[in-house]
């Protein structure tokens, strides 16, 4: 280039430089390392490479564009417009010569690279940077005088047309290779996987001429109890679909520890489970790419979140070594394989897997994911991050330095182990609130929102869909109670008398509080037992000491803001959860949701390779607590049993509600009616 | 180091360096790059170290060795003597340090890239480098308080005891590893793979504790009749045993062509073709290692070479596009993989596979394993190599450059086709000479060697255990027919009237030599029919049409020499093989047995990463030559029917015999009588 040529300046990059008139657009973006995505390399048929020209003066850019800064509209062009539309003042950068200086707009969906704002709760922005990207190339005919592979011939037009050096192949492609060449004449579109930057890629997928549709991902959070899937497009980072079963390891137990002992016992355990989870995975691939209407061939990259335990037993590894100190990994580091290692069908053989680093034996990639998602280490004030499932993974850092621990809660906080409790589904109560004074519950129920009272959404009701209490509802009744004078800090359920309501009824030698009654009617009778609060303080105390053990590690006894996540977190009440002693003492404000993190940060490590290189320094620099071996876990886990606490002080819980003083341990009885005021804000 | 410190000089390399008192001499030879051995990492346990110190004057390297130039003999030296045995004068370099100068000799046994002579025909030596590698290392246990993985605290104890900076691990060792970990109480031997000088490796293997035997490979001739398997030591390049089976694609088709033809025609043809050679693959793994008594988890690498359609099939390719110009690959470059991914059951599911470079569409790995082998481009003379199968593989040249073809000559050669002909096995003539006075035959019989003329080994037999005629015999027998005037140049058989002998039976239309007759006694009866002929004829004349198209193509009419290659190419007689023209016309002590080249050169590939550089670059370098479009190629084939031609001379040939001018095509006398001379040597 030489300062005679054209000047070129790109917008928004602000990138610039001279070209020779006649050069491409596409071609001098790609040398001034400008984002303009490519499909079919320049040859007018992927419209990837769309741009605005502006014409005008441009004082700030040094440049006068006039009339004729481009070559003319050309009959590509046309034909493209034609066929699929084209928006106005639009051109394709491969058709559209550099005649004179310009000025050139690269709008979003033309950037590889594009920032792409998903619709997820909290709209957190992905630089798409997905490790699988589509090619299109011409390929020579094989030439019997000049003998080649296919393959080799196909690496030389990737060399050629796309400027990479060398590729290999995976061997289910290099199968069909020849087939696809062929009923593509010789045209192909070739997915290439390249795991990080300066890495050789690999042809993962090959599709006949220009492949139209995107291709796509699946994000899946593999829980204990549930399993969760997000199909994912690798070109916007947008969710397509999301869809979920039930882990049916269950079968085998319900926790992870009991998962841990089936697999000591059973010669086969870890191998069944292995299989009865990969089985699952593969119906709700299945599923979810019908339910799209997406082609599953076209699913080319998984990523995987998951504990310690889901980890090992997807992997095939026996878990063993995680139910007994030290609680060694086989691998703490990211996996990466494909789905024919793995074991997935449903998949393309060649679809490539990635799975999250592990943080320690009790601290899994899920948390991991969490820690990608909300990014502790970049907190300016020291944060608590607490995924509430089965096990709780908790987080606490700021950009100083981030702990991470993880508690094991139960799946109380689910619903399960609640004599009422039942998954979040419609008929589940999950939201409560009992009046202070006539202790009579009103509650939200999924899937019924026709009823109203004055005070916005609440209302009591007997209709007859209830079928259960579901884990936000649960933890609502038992804070409520609480707040009502129903149950003393101990966790005690009075009795009618020492409440003074009729709701609160004899069960065996302890005592219940009644929410709902359609037994008369054949419905279900639900209601709070004894149980079903010592249920809530062990799963409670559990997540509280957890929390307390890093704020100890810390050298803290406060901390700045909490975040609550998981799937369920999103539907927990702050107050609620402050007045049961969940979570530690912090203004109410301070208490926000981040959905489900986990879930998020699987979709950020599909859609971008530096969200990996992330996630791997993060792991690598988090200091992990171990929980089952901290004596003072147990003292905290101890003191956490009360409601809210024995000992901790809850000043600003304090601020909005004032606990009644109740007790019915001695049968007395105490100030069971005592009013609390309650501030909002 | 410093100009004080002791000189330490080591044989044979020559390297020499100071280093301070005390430092081990395995330490020393590590720092210089000198080539000694260690498996244990110097712990004194794997003796792989061993080295012979010299005392005295050293003029050479101007050097005096005193006593004490090394510290004394120690207990754990002691205790390895004890245990296993330690050659007089031998020291283990990991246990003598270095006290003053001296000189230290490296035996070939502890030398990593020592040169191995092996013991088969030709004897060549190979430089030991196998991609696949032990290392012992001892492993840190976990630490609850530093959570890390196993692999993680595996690849520390490479760094730390190897200086291996990062390694990978094969998915089927990771669900294993936990437990070999603990079996060995945290000291375990690794194998790993690096395929190339540089690259990352891989864990392919693990096993608790010092691993005591060796690592084993596969060199496999994957032909289309035959598979042969040479299992390997990975460690001195020995082979251990030999097994070969018949390929059970011959129930699809005999020859290549009508093996494309059934996958053309069938659509689960090419799947059905692939289950049945790898399972005839495991079942030849099998049997080899339970022969050599060796465990097959031992056997880390595998070497597959065999013609494009075979190789194809291998790879579960469908072979279709080789049937049909322009004979397009999938890849003509070197595949590797793992034995699960190409479907092996009887190897462990990380055993690594390499499968060499194909030449192109009709010239496959075997003729690249041949060009491995006899390495055509490091000859000063021009050189002819002919590997003769079911296809025959050609290679031509020298320094300068080296063509190649293949031809199809079918199966004849091998015995089949052939009205008696068999494999060579017990009962089969595998050479015959004919009387050219009396006509009468003199044989020799595989497995029966106990009978012998006057002329050497040769005698006339009626014994019964004759079973048919294999390959070399039916090559021999046409030969001597023409000798002997039984046969015309055309390929005509006599009648006994024409012939003078009773021996010449009539046989439908045509005539029939009649080698031995047991059918009196229920045996067989043996003949040479005018259909064995007129195959022979077939198969001689694609392979001398193809060797001549080479020379065409290189512009000469004759070669210096000739290399018969092949399983059977050892037991040609080179002047049998002139007078049936099968080869062009050299001094008959030109032309030299090079055995199971392919086999060879799967070893050779199997020992030694430089010998795969070496054959990917050779397979670059030479020039392909398609046989099926040539229409020269056809011209040479009808010329070359006459025995031994119609058009070239063979001056050489005629210096040995005279072969006599009969014509049996109208029915006249011709000289059927005329004697030959043969001058041998």
């Amino acid at each position: 280039m030489s300062e005679t040529d054209p000047l070129v300046v790109f917008t928004p990059s602000g990138k610039r430089g001279r070209f020779p008139a006649g050069t491409p657009v596409l071609q001098a973006a790609r040398q001034l390392g400008v984002d303009l995505d490519s499909v079919c390399g320049g040859r007018g048929i992927c419209s990837k490479c769309q741009i605005t020209p502006s014409y005008g003066d441009f004082p700030k850019h040094g440049v006068t564009v006039r009339d004729g800064a481009l070559t003319e509209w050309n009959a590509v062009e046309q034909r493209y417009k034609d066929k699929r539309g084209l928006k106005e003042g639009r051109r394709l950068g491969c058709q559209a010569r550099i005649e004179g200086d310009v000025v050139i707009d690269v709008p979003p969906e033309s950037q590889v690279h594009r920032q792409v704002v998903r619709k997820a709760a909290d709209a957190r922005a992905v630089a798409m940077d997905p490790a699988t990207r589509l090619h299109f190339i011409e390929v020579d005919e094989p030439d019997m005088h000049e003998p080649t592979g296919d393959l080799e011939r196909i690496g030389r037009a990737l060399k050629a047309q796309w400027d990479i050096a060398r590729v290999t192949v995976a061997m289910p492609v290099l199968r069909g290779l020849q087939t696809v060449l062929r009923k593509g004449n010789w045209q192909v579109t070739v997915a290439l996987h390249t795991p990080r930057e300066g890495a050789v890629p690999q042809i993962t997928a090959i599709w006949p001429g220009l492949r139209e549709g995107g291709l796509h991902g699946l994000a899946i959070d593999l829980g204990s109890t549930t399993i969760a899937a997000h199909l994912t497009s690798l070109e916007t980072g947008a969710v397509i679909a999301s869809s979920g079963v039930m882990n049916p390891q269950i079968r085998f137990g319900e926790d992870l520890m009991s998962r841990v002992s089936y697999a000591m016992m059973n010669p086969s355990g870890a191998v069944d489970m292995t299989a009865a989870v990969l089985e699952a995975i593969d119906g709700l691939a299945t599923a979810i790419a019908a339910e799209a209407g997406v082609e599953r061939e076209t699913i080319v990259e998984t990523v995987f979140v998951c504990n310690p335990v889901m980890h090992h037993l997807l992997l095939g590894i026996d878990p063993v070594e995680l139910g007994q100190a030290p609680f060694a990994l086989a691998t703490s580091d990211p996996v990466t394989l494909d789905a024919a290692t793995l074991g997935l069908k449903a998949l393309p053989a060649s679809a490539q897997i990635y799975i999250l680093p592990c943080i320690a034996g009790h601290v899994g990639a899920d948390a991991a994911a969490v820690a990608l998602s909300e990014q502790p280490g970049q907190s300016d004030d020291l944060a608590l991050i607490v995924d509430v499932g089965t096990n709780a993974e908790i987080l606490l850092g700021d950009k100083t330095r981030v702990l991470a621990c993880s508690s094991p809660t139960g799946p109380a906080f689910e619903g399960a182990q609640i004599s009422s409790g039942q998954r979040a589904a419609p008929g589940a109560i999950e939201a409560i609130r009992i009046d202070p004074v006539t202790k009579e519950p009103r509650f939200k129920v999924i899937g019924c929102d026709k009823w109203s009272d004055e005070e916005g959404f609440w209302q009591e009701t007997a209709q007859s869909g209830i079928t259960g209490i579901c884990g936000s509802g649960i933890i609502e009744a038992v804070a409520e109670m609480r707040m009502a004078g129903l149950l003393d800090p101990s966790g005690l359920v009075g009795s009618a008398a020492a409440t003074g309501t009729d709701r609160c009824i004899p069960e065996g030698r302890t005592h219940a509080y009644l929410i709902h009654d359609a037994s008369a009617a054949g419905g279900p009778r639900i209601t709070v037992t004894q149980g079903d609060i010592r249920a809530i303080q062990l799963a409670k105390s559990a997540l509280y000491a957890g929390a307390r053990l890093l704020m100890d590690e810390r050298g803290v006894d406060k901390v700045d803001r909490v975040v609550l996540a998981g799937a369920f977190g999103a539907h927990i009440s702050p107050l609620h959860a402050m007045v049961l002693g969940m979570i530690p003492d912090v203004p109410l404000d301070k208490v926000t949701s981040a959905g489900n993190a986990a879930g998020t940060g699987a979709r950020i490590a599909l859609c971008s390779r530096e969200a990996r290189a992330d996630v791997e320094r993060i792991v690598r620099q988090i200091t992990k607590v171990e929980t089952a071996i901290e004596p003072r876990f147990q003292e905290h886990f101890v003191n956490a049993n009360a409601i809210p606490h024995a000992t901790d002080p809850f000043p600003e819980l304090a601020k909005l509600v004032t606990l009644p003083h109740v007790g019915f341990n001695t049968g007395g009885s105490g100030d069971d009616g005592g009013r609390r005021r309650r501030r909002r804000g």
